[in-house]
């Protein structure tokens, strides 16, 4: 179902036909691996290869055309999986010769699981692009905007001056981080070869040498079977969640700092514009990031759920993954690429940033007015002179800079000059600039590697 | 996605093609409810439920022809809904009288709530009638094997003796509690019809006959705006859940029982067979149902974390509900339909079921050998010699009646003669005939109710 | 673990003093019932009423010295369940007429479920009496603040002028639902009690009379054994999850409305201030109930998920209950507290609410101003008209009221009295008032249901 | 809550006391910190680490009593974290100048965050002990039982011979991927410390070289703020989960070899007794595993969830986090011991394996006979004959060996020797000796990693 999710390129590369092409990827070269081991004629193989590519290039929503696919539905309800009817799609399309072929070796999970494995792989590609350039987009924010000041919050309440470009470089890290975990759960995609009770049985002493045949035609690493253990399954789905959850951060704060009341961004582009009201301008892609995000968690506990699988196959836990997992590719796709548009397409407003910060009349420096004062009389009384002094200037709506001038303790210590230094917010910014530079130095060096030193 | 789900009838009221048709009646009873008001004229309130009902008999998996699905999708990740791009793909279709009549009064997700309702109870419908077909099914299996003796098992240790029909009489109560629940969520489905801040404000006076009007249209309930009040789906989707959760028992206790070593019973019907193994019966059904089953946890949590949504309409927590409580909905149906499946085509074995029972040579027994001990000498010291017995049979590998037979105490206590009925499985089983009576009375009431009394 | 939670009435009733408690409660009842139907000396019951008393008054986290835990933890590991080891320490106390009775008939998970039963039944009092305070609360908040305008937003952008009063009557909504639904399930609660195989086998044909006796002792209604149907478990779960969900709705609003920039509520009373920064004033409350409600969907999602139990006993579903269980009574019971604490110190601040809806010069009544129009000149003219003179206002950042007034098409229509009739919120607030009123008599109807007409 | 969890090692090191004891280290070594980069006296930064050693050795469930922690929980109920309270409770123990120095330069999520991370390594060294044991006991069980031939099963059906030692080595290989994914999540712990919004602001210049001399002294590694970047959690949350997952296979697996009719391994050491069935010997540890790692998942993704943290703290979603990864920590622990148990305790029986690997009378080897026969008549036809021969064997309860003798294609291709040589279970186990041979080798380096070459 795709009406109600924002679309992505992931989407090509996932749902019904992305599995089916993928299932039809492992019998063609299932043939392949048997001739280059000499199982089968290289002309059967050729045969199989011929019809597995059949509808190749009709790929619609519901399947290539040269495809039952509602006869493969039944038959999961009969078999388990739709293995067992695919290949009677397949044999009534083959030669003798290659009906003997077909398949050999391989148990139905073999099938499903590298399917699984290539439609990731298909998957991750534009869902790692959409990534990359959604990282790319917040690094340049985090630079551009790297001295414009804004108030950070806690709780949604102003707390204390940062910039928004440290706000972008958080959002770059994490978003980073879910990169660098996705790169490495990639090279565990692997692939699944070992008959139905995971010993290669039917193929004698060719079995694991088939195996490696298919690896290198599929352009998986062969791997020790993994019919029930179910971790690379379960790794690549936490990397899933995670990345959504590094986007679905990003919306977060995007759909915050769009309020009306706050203002601070909007979403360029088209879009986001009401039914009914004319004048909204609605963060449309940072939504359709939170939207997506927030289906992932509970798609990663039915996976992990499902590691529990009985014995050398599993009754029904197995079953349950391929549809979750497929959900999660297309979902954490959509999720990226909704925050990737968002954030190339972001106007960010220092103006109103800076107008938001001045709203408390100062009192969001009130830690720095106390560190200042406390490097004069020490830290207990500075806190409490400074606690007294905001609670009056809250109370009577006046500036902290005008009721601490009227303190006299605190114009003993700091003079005026200096209370009105210790108020100003880009000169209480710690180690903002430090940690832009140190964010978008990893991003640099994640996106270019130093080449190994001799 | 459809391929490694099992299909059921709720399959044909799920998935885009479902949500889009209801959308389009909430649209074409909206003008009508408007006409009923005498807010607008009744030619252009048929002109738009004449547009409305294009491609209405031409249903596909994506969708009928006349309207292009791909690009409300595309609205989707434009406007957060695909409402707007459906409106768009209305207006192209309609005079301009009719275009100033349609969506009046409404917001986006007025469409897609009151949408939700309708795609719920339309695919209720079928997997009402799925559910109560199993629990007959179950009820006809209490009956039949009432008295067939079979190993009750907990930790699937054989534990003490029950009946094959308690074990029925059992999924039968968990699955008639489904029902139960599932009516009574089914009439808590209600229309949503509020306007763009809740207050249908548009309407002037008129908003709340309007959406009494409409109501009535679209034979659901009026009530008051539920746009961040999520109640409704959440029970409904509890519901859903429980129902699933019931079927998953039932797929549980089928696969266990199904396994070569215990072969109690059998799936029968076509299906089930293994891609590479003739001889295998798989419990195809059972397995379809556990799988189906097991997704739907995840994804009533998914609905129940989209409740607390932000003030007047959520900023992602509501985007993320229409394809959860979709798949929701589908995936009990499709474990339902599959555990009627399984259960109506259920051969029992009750030979093989006795079988298995006299596996442990009379260990099963031991509690109530020693409850008959227990009423001559006292319950601990009954405890002890049984304990004794059955630890000598165990590690001899002999009989407990055996064992007993030579143990003095107990022959003293028994005689020859009450030490073989007190093994007797059909002489210890307490209330299991009374509780399947209970259990096939429940049903009886509940598939019957009572006419009330006047 | 309670360092992290908010604490509220609920923890009394919860965690392994209150567990041990039931099953104590249920061992000694056992016995009473035992004595009713003349299965057991009455003395003999008393002393194990007696033993089962001991160190009820002084428990504390870790339950009371009485009773070693950490022993009954062990016997986890070694049993499945702390039963056997609970029976092991009460043996230790008591006489061997008392031992030959104690537990009699029933089987470790008779216990355990019935506990869970006593334990939800206990801790649902105070969580109830602090959810019906949040909803009069709410009430209270939904007639004093009827009538002050306020921005109704929309994916966090405002969109139409609605009341707090209305946005409260929601909030009520919302939480009259959770107490119907927890009312329903109260009722749900009976006991278990059935032996090892649930065939009650152990008490000849005593077992149904004395679990009859049982349930009157522990005032929960008798049922047909439900070891492996948890329907009732689930219905618990499921209504604690949207109680929870309910609250998280009104935390979540009340931490955006508190926010520094929208400013239109603060919680009252002491608390929310922060280690570090004198002046704030954090929405604690509200921000404990969502975190509170973010841990309950997943935890509704693990009992879900132990539906599908083995056979008569599961072997780990059944055992991942408890503790589920535990925390989601004890962290709605949380949730639930902090919103009504929040609620009852709600401040409203009725004239920042205005001024933040005057923020937009009038964009937020457009919708107003096109209906107005629309009414003279037709819809589609009308709101093309308006979404001119709205693009026109926001981008020379004037007044809609003063770029309408330059419309000759508007103004030829309106008048300019009419222009500002339109844009006046408190004019265009549709049904509110009506709405308002709805939810008040529902809540006055559930807490005072009308008496049963003759 | 400990009463229905199996304890392990990992109890001591989580739970209320356990936070509390990192955050004292936080708090303390903070101060060190300050000493060591000259912005606090080394007397104060003592005397600041001698009270936040206070109560040290005195744990208990509820934690030292030098502490009120329910102080601490009402805490959380104000200030939505423990620390406000627990630097109260401090500074009544502190002179005027510690006062002054104690939390310098963090914020309360620091302490806390710290803290996850410091319980978290602390819990993860029993965790990671008890499940290299496991790994250890399950390479041992793989070399002993290399050849011990079973039926391996597919949907809970026999399928094909396998080894028993294969099936440990499929464990094996669970577990030990589980291992690896800890051991990298480990090196992610990570120090946090960045003050209210992140800027480390309150210190001036001196933040990042109090951060470098803080991380040295709790011996984790510094790190950019992630107050809103949850990837290590997150991280660690899914390699706790996977572990747990991995612990439920082998737990799942044991179960059902043990249950009555199977009757392939049991559970040594003590336990496992029925309160009521003294010759049941229950699986425990298996069950408890399962039990645990059932539990798992829904963590996780409560976790998970979140992530979208609102801009520089969150409200809700972070305080959601602690007593989620307390549990999960506890929990995977309890799995992880539980199966160490399990397994190290394992009493294989390889003659019930060879005796049920015999129950279909050579049913289980139709596919090797159709192998052999396919060599000599082609894969078509021997599977037809093979296919006509095991329905009749089925159907007439006859030996496959003794039906296929009398089908004259079968006997004129194999002879009846060919016919038993392939019906011989030894004779069909494919890779399965390598695959043991692979796994063990990885297990073998993964515990001794090779040293770098030169």
């Amino acid at each position: 179902m795709r009406l109600f999710s924002s679309p992505s390129d992931t989407d090509a590369q996932t749902g019904d036909a992305a599995w089916l092409r993928a299932m039809l990827d492992f019998e063609s070269s299932l043939a392949g691996a048997l001739a280059d081991r000499g199982l089968a004629d290289a002309s059967v193989a050729e045969e199989i290869g011929r019809v597995c590519g059949e509808g190749r290039d009709e790929d619609s929503a519901s399947g290539p055309a040269a495809w039952d696919l509602e006869a493969l539905g039944a038959g999961t309800a009969r078999d388990g999986t739709p293995v067992p009817a695919l290949l009677k799609q397949l044999r009534a399309k083959l030669s003798d010769d290659a009906k003997a072929v077909l398949h050999r070796g391989a148990t139905s999970q073999d099938v499903v699981d590298t399917a699984a494995m290539l439609v990731a792989k298909r998957a991750l590609a534009p869902l790692r692009a959409d990534l990359d350039a959604a990282t790319d987009a917040a690094a340049t924010l985090a630079e551009r905007h790297r001295a414009d000041l804004a108030a950070g919050r806690t709780l949604l309440q102003q707390a204390l001056p940062i910039t928004f470009g440290l706000r972008a470089a958080n959002w770059l890290g994490g978003l980073d981080d879910a990169t660098t975990r996705l790169a490495a759960v990639e090279s565990r995609l692997a692939l699944q070869f070992a008959g139905a009770a995971g010993t290669l049985a039917s193929l004698d002493g060719d079995g694991l040498a088939v195996a490696d045949a298919l690896a290198r035609r599929l352009e998986l690493p062969a791997a020790t079977p993994w019919h029930t253990n179910r971790s690379r399954v379960v790794e690549l789905a936490a990397a899933l969640g995670e990345a959504a959850g590094a986007a679905g951060k990003v919306g977060t704060d995007v759909v915050l700092l769009a309020q009306t009341e706050v203002a601070e961004v909007a979403e360029g582009g088209e879009g986001g514009g009401s039914s009914t009201l004319p004048h909204k301008r609605n963060p449309a892609g940072a939504v359709a990031a939170v939207a997506a995000a927030r289906r992932t968690p509970a798609l990663v506990a039915t996976l992990l759920a499902a590691m529990p699988a009985e014995e050398e196959r599993a009754a029904g836990a197995w079953q349950s993954e391929p549809e979750a997992l497929d959900d999660l590719l297309r979902l954490t796709g959509s999720a990226v690429a909704a925050i990737r548009r968002s954030l190339e397409n972001l106007e960010a407003f220092p103006d109103r940033m800076r107008a938001n910060l001045d709203l408390t009349d100062g009192l969001v420096m009130a830690e720095s007015l106390a560190a200042a004062l406390g490097r004069e009389l020490g830290r207990a009384e500075a806190q409490r002179l400074v606690t007294e002094a905001s609670r009056r200037a809250a109370a009577e709506a006046r500036s902290l800079a005008e009721v601490a001038a009227e303190a006299p303790e605190i114009v003993a210590a700091l003079g005026t000059e200096g209370i009105l230094a210790s108020l100003d917010p880009a000169a209480y910014l710690g180690a903002t600039d430090e940690l832009i530079d140190r964010a978008l130095a990893a991003h640099h060096d994640r996106v270019n590697p130093r080449p190994p030193r001799n």
